[in-house]
């Protein structure tokens, strides 16, 4: 159920509303937009009685919404939701690409350093790095906890880049959160419901990757279990999913991207890393994205991928990265984008070279 | 890498060995066969050095293992997991088959006593209930918790049943394994390794549901993980996976029976009520599986599906389900199977009727 | 569009209502049933007007068909499809299950005279054998041809058993006609529209297996291909459909048979070694299928499967066919079912022996 | 196997090795490349005796070709493969980026005179339109037949396009490869090998769709039937697979451009429409296939989508072909391309307005 506001509405009208829909046992999220604000209702002891907020002063209609995702949906707000970071231009969402790079996991302070210096200068705006790793595997690496967090910090003091990494479960996303100015939802906690409701009390913004058999209800269900807790700040990242075909180790459902702009506000990005996890499709796949309409890329880079502890073969390295940031520069205008390239290192870094 | 003791070996050999793999930095998991043990070594910090451990008194040979799942393989236990019951004669593998029958969610003390008297009148050993539900909205029934946790130990001590529900994060996997028998791990946790790796450290009975597009490798590696840490009663559950084919909410891939009994000594159930979703399919489903050589079945029964609160379309009827315990009485037979009927309770149990 | 006659309909009143529909420039099918007589109309040239048709003496109702598939459908015939073969008490459907067993390929007189001849003794009605076959590579043995014909020709007449075999273009359609009992069409040509015409135009049963990734309506559709050309002799049978699982060669989607069950009159048989493509899954899959409700059996046997020209790991051996006889038979009674061994040969036929 | 002749061997060296490998009771397929020729041998009859033919004059090597594929690999020859129509600069492979548009069938004259003259002008160098129709039920629309390949026969006199339709059994085979330039092989048809071979001894263009579930494997040995029968004027062209992804008709599997280049020389096209199903995805799949590699783009254009008799919902109009067109001119560059504009039609062609 979905409250839409009269554009003249005062802020004591909007709040009166939420007032009584908490007052019915109901939350309210008051969502402004551009024109006018929309008040989404969620909670699940069944109907409103649509009849008594129409009545109520400043409401333009009361609308039922079919779709069971709410929040995430472009009927409680139509506006593309863009997630800004204070201080910087890197944003996901709205007009620029982000450009997300790193490694699989963060090995060492050396290894991690290297990587971001170069990608820093290549124009890259975000640093991602694992310092949790979800491996199918219990006897593989499971990466270096707190110490990778500390090094990715420094990382952003050093290169201005934000940092975005995984948590997988509680302990870990306090720390996460705590570190980090993106969590990473993986893969397979994407219907770790547990794992998304307590990202949703926090304020930080949540990057949730698509299942590897997430239909697009329930990838926006994900993201709907963090909004309905409250934190908006919700971006989604499409990341191949599993079928039959066997010539990459996932199928890239780019069409997923126009399918999630119809229906939904939320970014849409991509990783041509999983989605293939080929080196040699890394860069194709990467422009296809940009040009089928993704409002990013997060890609695997490797300065030494064949000794790298995890994922090798799909990292591509530092310089094929700085070519990919030409290739998308050069597409961004097709699609009425342009690619923010951060603060642009020309010169290199020397104490880490 | 598996050390295989000769069959006249000592117990004192035995603990020698294990001494020496833990010196080197690993983990030793000895596995009692009929003939004689073997010695799982786990651990991610590279290769053994073998020449060491085979001159060692009592040890047969080293072989190195190439599947990635080790403590699951039959190359490391021959035989065939049981997981048994004290005091009853319910198991989980074995000769008989395990009958675990409930509904899909714990909705009241009336309606879980109601249906628990009906399944084991009818011959079940198990009782399943939801008392944590993973759902896909968050706007949904989400369980009684705890409360539903209190019910079923009340309905083990009423009617002899043990008692199978799903823990679905850290919270409740302690409050399952302190009220409940066996621990389920749910589709969507297959992957959550934080959980798995918990269940792990307690020493209470794992179910695994197979992920939605979990290969055999990676269903084996979820049951890997929670052994590596050392809980070896693990059993799997077989409950459809996600493919094109519409005609049923899930493919329910019985194949995957005789392809885990090739290599796996783990008892694998199905559920045919999730992996079809029609409450006219799962009596089918439930007759094929049994005639594939499935360990045991488990099946949603509700006593007014039209009221439940979740599943209710896949929920069969408590006659229904006395049908299909006489159909697998006769299938069991062909596969060298019986159908252990729990205590089955011939007359109403007056004062929950 | 379909009308259902009253029960007392005469058959001059039925073919009255057939004329009416072809001046109308349809095509009208009439299925008899056991209560009264249904006639199907067809054709894409649009609506009929319903109202002519139920003025017209002897009609009960005229019934819009929402579902694509007419013909093949519950709605148009309710009792359940049996085809049978003068001279013997070998059907498709029925009570009786069809064990329809043989190489993949014929290869030779002598092999395919070895194989016949054990399984007639162990109580196939049916003889399966490649004469064309569908390769994947053209590089690969593609059949004996006419040649093959010939000898399934020659072991119907001496064992008595019904020949099944494989169709792949318009020219071996006819050539399979003349020579064998029953038409198979394979999972790659089910959607072969021009094929399944031609086979609609002749008047020998039809066996279609489903396409690799064929959806339950796109299966019967193809079905109603051949009953729209006025060939009703249809059944239809499972042998494995494409998804991720890799345990299998493919993967047999065993529920499909409730669900045709639901919507269809047509029989439904399954094919074990397609749809598992491993000996030691044939079994149990096998019995699974009789288990599920199916109405027959079509496996690969080989008495020399190391040496088979196609195929090889997924034939079974004579005698674990003969004990798949047994086992079925056991579980047939289990589902209202019963196995009728063709005429048991329990002599050896000593000319080929 | 394959021969590798030296750079400066004469072409009576290479007579000698093919008919040397035709004594052999092989066929033998000589493939100029720029710098040398190779020559594929294939047939079915075991492994040739290598050594006979390494000692011939100008043999350079003779390899073992281990892929199931040998004349549509990379491995048998290195360049690129550009089919060439001529009068034309239209090709389907090379540098050049192939447009081919048009209606999903031929409905009247005057529907694809409409539809020629816009896309014409907007720069396409092919027509498609279907004739034949394989249409998933019998009572749809199956297509005009050999009226429409006269009216796209017309279309090719009036606006200089080269025509692109489907041939569906050896009937229309015949007419089609009588009046098209490109026969196409449909998805439904990918693994009709009986019409691959027989479209293999035809000498007019191929272009092969890929099957609904065909393995990278699967489709290049779709090609290899073609080729192995002489036709080496073969294309290939993704159009969506099935898997359990739900917002789309199919998922387009971009992926697999980059994956085909590496093993194959045969030009890769996408075809959008039939891999979304929706049009407003049509050209946001359209700019990432170009971007992705792909050698064009394959799209069903109707002036009045509403109208059409099959597709209508996929079909764009001519103004966003357009739009389409500037847009891939524009990402052309990037990947080293450039799109063709055929004979750019600027002025209207007025008697068929």
């Amino acid at each position: 159920m979905l409250v839409v506001m009269k554009a003249q509405a005062t802020p004591e009208q909007i709040q009166a509303v939420c007032d009584a829909i908490a007052q019915l046992g109901f939350r309210a999220h008051p969502l402004p937009g551009a024109q006018r604000t929309a008040i989404g209702i969620t909670g699940n002891q069944g109907e409103v009685e649509r009849g008594n907020l129409e009545a109520l002063p400043g409401v333009a209609e009361v609308i039922r919404v079919t779709k069971p995702y709410k929040l995430a949906s472009r009927d409680v707000k139509e506006e593309d939701t863009v997630i800004r970071f204070a201080g910087t231009d890197a944003a996901l969402g709205g007009n620029g690409l982000a450009a997300i790079a790193g490694p699989c996991s963060i090995e060492s302070r050396e290894q991690a350093f290297a990587i971001a210096e170069k990608i820093a200068a290549a124009g890259a705006q975000f640093f991602r790095g694992g310092a949790y790793k979800p491996r199918t595997s219990p006897y593989s690496f499971q990466g270096l906890g707190l110490d990778a967090l500390k090094i990715m910090a420094e990382i952003r003091d050093q290169f201005g880049l934000r940092i975005v990494t995984e948590a997988i479960d509680s302990e870990t996303l306090d720390l996460v959160a705590e570190w980090a100015d993106v969590i990473q939802i993986g893969a397979r906690n994407m219907q770790n419901f547990s794992l998304l409701k307590r990202a949703g009390r926090l304020r930080k913004p949540v990057l949730i990757k698509r299942g590897l058999s997430a239909t697009l209800e329930e990838f926006l269900m994900a993201a709907e279990y963090v909004m309905s807790e409250g934190n908006y700040q919700v971006s989604l990242c499409e990341r191949g999913v599993r079928t039959f075909s066997d010539h990459a180790r996932n199928t890239l459902d780019l069409s997923v991207i126009p399918a999630i702009r119809r229906v939904s506000h939320l970014p849409i990005l991509v990783d041509p890393s999983h989605g293939t996890g080929r080196r040699d499709s890394v860069l194709p796949m990467a422009r296809a994205a940009v040009a089928a309409g993704a409002d990013g890329i997060l890609v695997e880079v490797h300065h030494q991928p064949e000794k790298a502890l995890s994922d090798g073969p799909q990292s591509i390295y530092p310089d094929q990265f700085a070519r990919m940031m030409d290739d998308l520069a050069q597409i961004a205008p097709v699609v009425g984008r342009r690619l923010a390239r951060g603060i642009r290192v020309e010169t290199p870094v020397a104490e880490h070279a």
